[in-house]
């Protein structure tokens, strides 16, 4: 028999999730959280945000949060616990708490970045530099996000060559691993597969990852039509984290659980219990007290 | 330019959409729900069923509404106002109603076809002969359903063979078109795959459509991956309808409007206004008291 082709899932629940819930979870809960989530069998987990507690609430505490998981009797070394850091004094942060990685983030469209973060794409990659400078001293790696390179919420159409650019720009720098990110959902499959196609004539395709939303319900097929060019990185979240599924517009990422059942009937070894894994959206969205954003989820919850 | 290449749409919210959700409509909504859809530009639409009201109450009053429809000064001969018939005495009264089309159904797992209708698949195919006999000699297009050809609730895997077996069945009896329904949504694309590639070795690809659930949120992945193959008939439901979508493993028909968006984005022709499309499964949600089950059609209200 074949040996099966690994796909690493990003876990994204507990940080790009979590942010943009409305609710705000306690660091007991989401310690719980993210131990659950790597029980499933999950091996790269954000678990947290070295921003300022004023800018995202829902973030506070990302330090004991990872202090805990790190502490804790649970913690396998095959689980890679990640944090977001937009700077110097984030990654001292992720550093302290002893994140296995960092992640820094940008756009492909200056219009969001000045809307965002108060500069450009290119000022945001110069704030970027030391972070990724420090992170190679150390030997830490750090994975770079770029934001709406399918479309920006207020420019509209993005240049495929500016998507280039921006990822380019940060595989320099010395990113591992760029998380293509579709911001507002608005891609569909052929428009992934020529975002896909251009940036693969000029950089590795290994080191390219899919960050889909599913706004406008096309995340699956998005995902699916990446996979067939050949992308083996995708990002989501357990139970759809991230925005309320069914507010107006607030749809948020796709659901982890969603993408497992798909990767199991193509074939892909993604390495996670899909009954657990249900299990853990089904208890999150409980204490979020939201409905739970997976379809599989749901389902497989309903035949127990 | 290149002409762009036609799909087409088979609008299935107000027959198996509406026999699956909870709440009955009353005749005058159901008219208005289906003059709407064509005022979308939807140009098949699934307006009844003539089976008894004792067995599928949201069905009542189909004899009513077709009759509205056709007497309606907004009638447009474009539209094509179809309505499922299981026997002859169904076909009688959709005659009498001015169908512009009918459509039978059977499956292809025996145990499915015992629990619901109390016979086999060849007694079903049996039962539905005379139907397609009576339609050819009064020149009334049949299209055939075949439920569970991607698994069977009770038996779980089907043989694709059996699929072949039953849609040559029909397509030899009469049928113009066979709709392969995942009645309970476990498909995946690679499975989608397969079975349109064994079954276009025996029939003409333009002879199938594809009719998904999203009960494990894989339709829009596996209608893209049929579109691959050369499918170009795809029935879907406006908002979703067919079974709550919040409620556990009961989601219902793929969204219309999800459908749409991707056929635009993919270059297809659907003939559909999404913005009027949208509004509609808004206000047909509305109507039922659920939520809207179409996410395209959540963001795009959330843009109006």
């Amino acid at each position: 028999m074949m040996k099966k082709e690994k796909i690493k899932i990003v876990e994204v629940g507990a940080r790009d999730g979590l942010q943009n819930e409305k609710q705000e979870l306690s660091v007991e809960l989401k310690v719980e959280l993210i131990e659950r989530l790597a029980a499933c069998g999950l091996t790269t987990i954000e678990s947290g945000s070295f921003v300022s507690p004023k800018w995202v609430p829902q973030m506070a505490g990302s330090d004991q949060v990872l202090q805990q998981l790190n502490a804790s009797p649970k913690r396998s070394k095959a689980v890679k616990y990640a944090a977001l850091t937009p700077n110097l004094q984030g990654l001292e942060g992720a550093l302290a708490a002893n994140a296995d990685e960092v992640a820094v983030f940008t756009a492909a469209s200056d219009v969001f970045t000045q809307k965002n973060i108060n500069c450009t794409v290119q000022q945001s990659l110069e704030r970027i530099r030391p972070v990724l400078d420090h992170a190679r001293t150390v030997g830490l790696p750090v994975r770079g996000y770029v934001s709406t390179v399918m479309g920006c919420p207020y420019q509209g159409e993005v240049d495929v060559n500016k998507v280039v650019d921006v990822a380019q720009a940060l595989l320099d720098m010395g990113c591992y691993e760029i998380s293509l990110g579709d911001t507002i959902g608005v891609g569909t499959p052929a428009k992934t597969q020529q975002l896909i196609r251009t940036l693969a004539m000029h950089l590795p395709m290994s080191q390219l990852a899919v960050h889909f939303h599913d706004t406008y319900g096309q995340a699956l097929a998005n995902i699916y039509a990446a996979l067939e060019l050949g992308i083996r990185t995708v990002d989501s979240s357990v139970a759809g984290l991230g925005g309320c599924p069914y507010a107006k517009g607030a749809s948020g990422n796709v659901a982890t659980e969603d993408v497992v059942y798909m990767l199991n009937g193509l074939g892909y070894d993604s390495s996670v219990d899909l009954q657990a894994l249900a299990q853990t959206g089904a208890w999150i969205s409980e204490q979020l007290n939201r409905p739970n954003g997976s379809k599989a989820g749901l389902a497989i919850a309903a035949n127990q």
